[in-house]
């Protein structure tokens, strides 16, 4: 698959355009674990996701996470890109969860294209309202949603991302995806487990009980 | 005032755009208490404001609140026109903190603006990402700080937007902005008055040692 295939509005540009990218566009791969943007200083580039997948999270100054929103196939990534807009104004790490291939498109060219094309630049709107959409949508889990309620829909959101019920991952991580404490994610998953929803093993979580879950997450 | 002299792109619209600005842009008041703009069904089109306050909030089924961000003289508010971008996907609430004049303009035309001129939609962008900024400052209050340090900073804000230490507010209000109970704040603010930082009266909170309370605040 070739670039164009990925970026959307492709036909929108001029073939000039349309050079400038196919001249600075380069793919990537990187593995697992890796992190590719660090905070408000890096400006990385955009990135469109080939394949893999990207977790995007803030830290907290004791070095506690929340996972703000992920990137599959075919997303892009803008925040990694922050220097195109003056008024991004927050710090985001992003890392990749799975190995991960994609195009880098440099923020100067990006920048350029959004002053010259209402077309890139309406792209660039709906990107970042769709991430907006998805913080808002976290913000009324954080605010509204208890504990138990986010556990839940974690599992089955991660369980429905794996393809498997028998989930390859730590409480630390858990904890670390939804902004709470190891323990606070320990307490809940041993009730689950005693109401026979889930079975923890060390390393794995297996969902035993979907159905209730779902029933448990609404 | 003209409406040109708040709208910081006006420079960079063809006449003819300008014209039909200037045709359709109409100026509105509404008294303090009005809900302007209520959920994503609702398309009222982009408030630019002349003079006034405005509040953006989200509400829980159960009626429960959270301030998302404030609008002040010159803000343009975008998300009352959330029909312009598909990927705008969320509802929030507007309203009238205090008496507020602002000029309306029309969703379609914005739109039809945003696809013609980049720089209408390069603004958009910035709109957008400012506001994105405030939420991700938001996200980080509520996730990494206590509520006391959330109500000292509260009380600070309201101060110096308006210009006293004698705040006309109740607990009620309080917990509205901050997405928290009343019981919570009446809690926290009587331990902030046996700590001599505020006096608490009928519907009225005063700051009497605000140096203290930004000690507290950081």
């Amino acid at each position: 698959m070739y670039f164009k295939d990925y970026f959307s509005i492709w036909d929108k540009l001029t073939p000039a355009q349309q050079d400038r990218i196919s001249d600075h566009v380069s793919s990537r791969s990187i593995k697992k674990g890796t992190i590719i943007h660090n905070g408000s200083l890096d400006c990385t580039g955009l990135l469109l996701l080939k394949s893999g997948q990207l977790r995007a999270y803030i830290l907290s100054d004791e070095g506690r996470e929340i996972t703000i929103y992920r990137l599959f196939d075919r997303d892009i990534c803008l925040f990694s890109a922050s220097c195109i807009m003056r008024s991004i104004q927050f710090d985001i790490t992003i890392e990749a969860e799975k190995d991960t291939e994609f195009w880098l498109i440099p923020p100067d060219l990006y920048k350029e294209l959004m002053e010259e094309s209402a077309a890139v630049s309406n792209y660039t709107n709906e990107i970042m309202a769709a991430r907006f959409s998805e913080v808002m949508w976290l913000m009324e889990q954080i605010m509204w949603k208890s504990m138990d309620k986010r556990i839940a829909s974690f599992l089955l959101t991660e369980a429905s991302i794996e393809g498997t019920n028998t989930l390859k991952i730590t409480h630390e991580m858990i904890a670390n995806h939804l902004g709470t404490h190891r323990e606070v994610v320990t307490r809940m998953l041993r009730y689950f487990q005693s109401e026979e929803l889930i079975k923890l093993t060390r390393g794995t979580v297996e969902i035993i009980d979907a159905k209730q879950l779902q029933v448990l997450e609404n």
